[in-house]
């Protein structure tokens, strides 16, 4: 099941090197105002990483167009009542549009799909990849490129992210990932991994369950779900498990009735939690870390095993690949997590 | 939404303090069989602890009758046609049942419930724990013993995980967690956290989906929603973000062509990745470990919150309560694993 | 999978001669009164029917005790403080509780189950019922009296509809539905059935979707679930498929702006659609139609075939049976539609 | 939520006059084989209609192609290996193309968006349409055409109706509709309703659930869904509202064992009950009736009514359009029916 969310569902498809990659976005509310240069730039960030690890990754030439194929109407024909202006003949909307209610339904196209370059690995599985995976579950395989495991799907997750941000920014609520720690680069034939830290300022408290849809589960579910992400923590995370009760108590700070909601508003003193207690967003930062393992496409050669007789054989990846995915990686996690946040705000919003 | 998974769905209710907690099982496969005797063993599991750590655990006399009300019929009359045998008045049915195909729906009652022992903290919002979040959320609150929030609710997760586990054992996979990680316990009187780590085998490569249903991305979503779980690692977890891809990559065995399942298996050398790859499990063992925060119920005083004036208070919770854990986590981590994979058993079972 | 709704979650379980029936509902608001005497009362229509056609009903001593599990608190409780109060031995609850927000768990326990009376049947599938396709579905069957596929079950609706019902009216939306038509009654030993019209007043306009959500669908969903249901009609129903478009189409009276709620507010002069257009509602009231075939247990022999060889053999159902539905299906209707609404209420409360 | 189904997910999305309408497939089996020429047949069977009925439709140029964005790969490149070989640039792939096992993704390209024609009704609600409904529901409506009320957007369905056709024909199931009624066409200047017959052949006894997951239920929301849908009857439908039990009852043919499937298969003798027992089908063709009201777009001048002051206003509509649903009704009713059951057979097949 490719779907996410309960109340704003993204639903996405597409695999690396076939026509497209995209997303429909069902349960998004309506009259909700959507500026397409902030998905572009949320696309370039996850396109080129960020700037100050350019080392790190490769430069790529393509750029990612959103079609939207529904779900919005450039603002300009609502304001104007030009209902006659089309949008123009590759789906490229306005600057800014509006969205109508029904389900936003977007296309990135696969450019330069060069899938000469996998006609090697054709029958060929990688370690450390889906390719095995993929071939016992489906008994079918697209081996260009990595098809649906490839993270050129997550594009998709951004665009989505993109228009859930805009949504969470009108309740005041932002996110904002970065770089938390990038392993030794001693060698500059390997790949490395690291860890994002993600926090979300303005979630109000009262988001979440005790259980199945406990916050930080579907935190956690979220970014686990990102290629690569092998470790999830929650507020001070791991470091707690070496804690003392009394250390790692979040103590209140002395506070008072907030006359603007009618209710007493709490905050505590540390916020080792992470913002969430019970399952439940306290009102404090959400703050969690998601930790990656090295990029399992090596620039080294690689022992990969025959799809029929599971003979193994060396081979040589060809191509430019990034040695780290953390300067990419950013950006998804902050898409990830406004689609999850996004969700939690529509089932709160009465 | 307090329901665990799209085929075998577990829905939980009940609060600490209120008649009962309990589930319903849906999709539960006919014909299953069952042994009663096993659920009460994993119960007591969850109830006692790890024997050899009941330093850290307090003793509690209670034990937790598992009510059946729909679901079950006992093997007995099944066998021997005697329809007429009905369960004994308190719905307690022979050491095995026989599953019906219908919703498997059980109580366990709260007995003892001292709800004088919680009439101080009426309105008292004790830091670290749910009381202030549940209390922005709903605008009402049973305080009794955490209500909803309480572990007590976990009981109900290990008698639908016992069911999980005997589907799952009949498909030859296996789960067994442990304590990995006790916190050093410097003092008597504070609490302490640690991890459990946990292990499955016998899944058959070929389960879950790269992205919304990843295997590894449902895993953390359990497991994160156990209380005090703080941390999510998947196979060598956070270590391999300090890793070289050249070391952290799985590698291949020599493999053949599998007669008896018609088609190439291979195994990995290493299992750094705990068994999946790309979202889905690649028939090594499923292997992960989940951090838990120190207690927060102090045997210490605690400086607790009024709930309409925000004033700050400082009392001592009253009560023998475990310092630790770990011990009585096992069976939970165990008993979500076992929930998770049953719903993966079952999509997959064709 | 034995659940209606998305944001209203009705989870049903229970055979008819298990041990009891009953139903988990999540996601109801916290803060809700309710009475238990208006459940009671809702179960005594259902069990004994309209008095006006009670020749055509059997009459039961049998009382349904709701007992409640989870999900509330004794309003007294509430009001007094008086936590130690405790809900009395059989979970039996003061006149009104109120909602915590957790999931609310009910049983009924099955009473009087005489099982020896089916005993008789162990081995034969009747003609008309769920025993061969229940067979078919699972190998296993509890041939006690439907088992599952029981009209016993719509007991647990009906609770969960009063619950539904006592939400919707603080919304100011009531339901109700009455006998509409039953055939003609020229055999005392025979069975019949007829129809049952509902109106649901007060659902604002705005409610439902286009398409798979459309609330049409879903209130058509839900009717086709009640056992002997044969046809649902909207509105006029049937008719508008002999009707022209202009004798058809729903003319809209003259209106004007409404201050109160800040927009136009239309009615129309008829309403043959039934309050529903393009799968939402209009503000008019919701009217629908739900046709049942007769009751399929004969009072006469009926010829059953067995459950090894097929061989058909003519037996004689013991018992007094109802010879129509009607009278019981008016309370059941009711219940269904108000758990359809209130699902729709709780995702357009915003 | 526009998604239908939980196994064979179907996503749909678009408006008449956005840029496209179309569908995400989830669900779906890897390695299924899919003709496009099939559906390419059943697309032009939708627009065209019974070519019988010709003279109550309107003559459309307009195509629809289907683009592929993702989920297949055309069947050539699977078998000779050149996976170099790309579709062609608009997204047409070859004769046959057999899935992957991820999200089939489609769009159709809307053309001759005459929006033009749809400026007069810019701030006017026609009567008996979705106008007024969606203005209430979303504060913002898309005017051209219907929006996302259009019956364009069952173009969609159409083609996964289509997908699943041929899901389930490889499991020996075969659905066919047919006019089963047109009503009296006195006038040339007015609009009709009617009547639509489907069968379904092959579906094998135990597919189904006794309540929420009834097969009788879900047909009846699937059918239900569709536009001016407004009544739908199960087998012998409303007639067995007037029925005696003796009559309505379908006996049991004299049977035997089978030993094709290793255990008894029952027929009835007549199959008043539409095929579905218990919520459960029991092998018989499975057979129900849905009812069209006239289309509401009448040839005649309307009264609207302007959507700020809500004054009324006669209009007449211009272009052509169809003066009854039912030619076209038909291939939307089979592919609705094919969803649905494609739905329960991947539930079914294990």
């Amino acid at each position: 099941m490719d779907t996410f969310g309960t109340y704003f569902r993204v639903t996405t498809f597409g695999e690396s090197h076939g026509n497209a990659v995209g997303a429909v976005i069902d349960g998004c509310p309506s009259g909700l105002t959507i500026a397409s240069t902030r998905i572009d730039n949320e696309l370039r960030r996850r396109r080129e990483g960020d700037p100050a690890a350019a080392h790190l990754t490769t430069s790529r030439k393509e750029t990612d167009k959103v079609e939207w194929m529904s779900g919005v109407l450039p603002s300009s024909d609502k304001e104007n009542g030009d209902s006659s202006k089309k949008n123009d003949s590759d789906g490229k909307v306005n600057e800014t549009f509006i969205t109508l209610g029904t389900p936003l339904a977007f296309v990135i196209r696969n450019h330069n799909a060069r899938s000469k370059d996998y006609a090697a690995l054709q029958n060929l599985l990688r370690p450390g990849h889906g390719d095995y995976t993929w071939l016992m579950k489906h008994g079918i395989r697209d081996h260009r490129g990595g098809g649906r495991s490839s993270a050129r799907i997550t594009a998709a997750w951004v665009v989505a992210g993109s228009v859930a941000k805009q949504l969470l920014e009108q309740k005041g609520i932002t996110i904002a990932a970065k770089g938390k720690y990038i392993a030794d680069d001693n060698s500059q034939s390997d790949t490395i991994g690291g860890e994002v830290a993600c926090q979300c300022l303005g979630v109000p408290a009262g988001w979440g369950e005790p259980y199945a849809s406990s916050l930080k589960a579907r935190l956690a579910q979220a970014m686990m779900c990102i290629p690569s992400a092998i470790s999830f923590e929650m507020g001070i995370g791991k470091e707690a498990t070496q804690m003392l009760g009394s250390e790692y108590i979040d103590r209140w700070n002395e506070s008072q009735y907030d006359p603007s909601c009618g209710r007493l508003r709490l905050t505590t003193i540390t916020n080792h939690c992470g913002g969430v207690q019970g399952g439940i967003s306290n009102g404090m930062p959400i703050v969690f870390t998601v930790g990656f393992h090295p990029i399992v496409t090596l620039p080294t050669p690689i022992v990969c095993a025959d799809t029929e007789s599971g003979k193994l054989q060396e081979i040589t990846i060809g191509g430019r690949h990034d040695r780290c995915q953390i300067p990419r990686a950013v950006v998804i996690v902050e898409a990830m997590a406004a689609i999850t946040l996004a969700d939690f705000a529509l089932q709160n919003q009465s």
